[in-house]
């Protein structure tokens, strides 16, 4: 950690004589992104997550604290500048994931006639574990670039299912970007500077700002808890299990587009809880719905968190312990042929509603290896069988493949114009 | 810090044997919030701010980084109902300051066959140094409870100003309620358990989610930035100011109704910012703008961020350095005849425009003793000769009368039924 923490170097130079151009400004003038005097977070929580590799960081990293989504449509019509915006982006976003500004002489000292090349807001902040991570929509794939014989044959719409209530204005894009880090700021600060290299090339269609992450994904973590009270993704698959993340979560060389190889895919969809309607229910009938008692988060009938289910044990009546309609069977591997996914959402308020109520829920985001084979089925019998239903609405929706990692030098969906990964 | 931290007990008593009531959960019986075994925050910011005193917690404390706000309208017409409401509310916050659930025997541990008294989400989290603050509007001084001979003089509509465009839908309200803590969920659980207390007597008029402090409010603090890059209240009322807290902030003896004594005024204005159009402008143009330069956020003209700023000092061809325009001087002591406020705003993403950007800003929240003596003064000069309102736009408005602090026993705002603080 401590390495990590001493790449970020400080240029102190106050530029005392810098009363030229008529604006008087001593600038202490700023390189690189500082660390703050007032210790907000811990070394851990402070320090940078190394940005290329095989796959690309944000997916199997231990969850950060904090996430920033955007989903966005590219306004460009020429192959060329797409190109050129992904290489852009690449650059900028090791730099930040690194605790830099988004570019060298970023928000001070540039060219005073010109507007600054970082925006600024995360001048003083550590790197924060910060992953920005890309994927790309079924609609980049149509005409306008000459990527339709790149598209990935599971890169397919979602269908419909029971009880969707998607607004088109929170779903699909042509892009999505993916900002996580332990300071929401830097996560903001990322996004934004992202959207900005992308003037003129690509427009927000919607982003989503996530408070508290709802899963973890890794063994070293503790199992946040969701805005239900209950903790959430006990039996989420872990970085630690790299054989099952090849299975479930890494598309396989030969599988689809050689380009997409070392990748994923993306699903994201925004959750609407009725916060206040599942908080007049009582204690059993919310442990009863998730199959977990509310306080250790133990499977019914168990004692433990990390105890194993056992769903076909009996309770009282001969009924199961844990009920057929209960979101952790549903859910689990056992119900749905040894399908998983790694779940890495989090939890949102959006105001209120107007209603008198908070728009609050949970921006559930999960990578898998085949959103059609994995996602679908598991939505399909949560849509239609499970009594969570009932406190929940789907408002927004999206899917994306997602490329491998990038090597030095490489740049973000490289594989899309040169034919391989 | 210890002793703070050493109050929060574990009952980690885990109920093996209850498998009775047909629900067969083996709950671990966990009766207040512990905590986590993962260090998320250090013992700094997971400590507890003490509830009671002369003054509300949450004003002069130093700034936690994230912030829930939401404003209420009472639909009870009950004068009882209100009073109760307020008194229950009062334990709750007290509770879930030290880190503690909204009600003993809250998420769990209660009566299964009853709706959980608190909704569990912050279980294992830590106080977090969350803070509770209550205010009033001028709507709940009307005759529906009694209380229009309690209204205070100095509450009274905040008139228009130049470039206002407030969104009904995001004013106003009958009560508001800040929370602020160094963890957003323990921020989000408090206002969630207050307005499910209220349920049936309150409803939620609008609500604000802030995911990074914009001011410091004591001299431990370093300087934050706002969203437009720039550090944000170096000038700021600080806690260790008592004599000028007393002359800006605090409402005096015999001045105003005698409830409010010791008590003062929030004014929150959520302030849309155009960031896309601002980070456009060139580093010299927002230097001036704002009257600091960028990196340092020293006054122009000088060489440290707490320089004093020279509003006299002439630059190139005999201009001001600190331009007329200048944000720091329309809104400074020496241009406003020695008004201060006391800053305690928060950065806001809430999501997209709908038009291809981020609807992106500071959500403004101050607290001085007269509003028509500090924040509309200041604003009109800002709202008429700032040029940082070519970039911003104030699409919500609140001003709330904020009670004194509560003793032992006391509740909030209980000067208003029995005529003494």
């Amino acid at each position: 950690m401590t390495e990590r923490l001493s790449r970020r170097r400080l240029f102190g130079v106050a530029g005392a004589g810098a009363a030229a151009l008529g604006v008087g400004a001593a600038a202490g003038v700023v390189g690189e992104r500082t660390l703050s005097p007032e210790p907000v977070a811990n070394a851990e929580t402070a320090a940078a997550v190394p940005f290329h590799g095989a796959h690309q960081a944000g997916i199997v990293t231990p969850a950060q604290d904090r996430m920033h989504f955007v989903a966005l449509d590219v306004t460009t019509s020429s192959r060329e500048e797409l190109q050129d915006l992904l290489r852009e982006w690449t650059v900028a976003a090791e730099r930040m994931t690194r605790g830099l500004e988004a570019f060298e002489h970023g928000a001070v000292g540039g060219v005073p006639e010109a507007a600054p090349k970082d925006t600024g807001e995360a001048l003083d902040l550590p790197a924060s574990a910060l992953t920005l991570t890309i994927g790309f929509g079924l609609s980049l794939f149509d005409d306008r670039f000459g990527l339709a014989d790149k598209r990935p044959a599971a890169l397919k719409e979602l269908p419909h299912f029971a009880g969707d209530d998607l607004d088109p204005a929170r779903s699909g894009g042509d892009i999505c970007l993916q900002a996580c880090a332990n300071d929401p700021q830097v996560a903001v600060h990322a996004i934004r500077n992202l959207v900005r290299i992308g003037f003129g090339k690509v427009v927000v269609r919607w982003s989503q700002l996530g408070f508290g992450r709802t899963s973890s994904t890794s063994t070293s973590q503790a199992t946040p808890r969701n805005l239900f009270g209950f903790k959430d993704g006990t039996r989420n698959l872990k970085a630690e299990e790299a054989a099952e993340l090849e299975k479930h979560v890494w598309v396989q060389d030969g599988e689809d587009q050689a380009w997409l190889a070392g990748g994923t895919y993306l699903v994201a969809r925004r959750i609407r809880m009725h916060i206040e309607i599942w908080d007049r229910t009582t204690l059993l009938e919310q442990e009863q719905i998730i199959g977990r008692d509310k306080g250790e988060g133990a499977p019914l009938g168990q004692v433990k968190e990390f105890d194993k289910p056992d769903f076909d044990v009996a309770g009282e009546g001969g009924l199961p312990q844990i009920p057929a309609t209960a979101h952790i069977r549903l859910a689990s591997k056992e119900a749905l042929g040894g399908v998983r996914i790694l779940r890495r959402g989090y939890n949102f308020i959006d105001g209120s509603d107007g209603l008198g109520h908070l728009d609050a829920g949970l921006f559930f985001v999960a990578f898998m290896r085949d959103a059609h084979k994995q996602f679908v089925p598991m939505q399909r019998a949560l849509s239609t069988q499970d009594e969570m239903m009932e406190y929940v609405e789907h408002t927004g929706s999206g899917l994306y493949a997602v490329p491998p990692g990038v090597g030095s030098g490489g740049y973000w969906g490289s594989g899309l114009f040169t034919g391989s990964p």
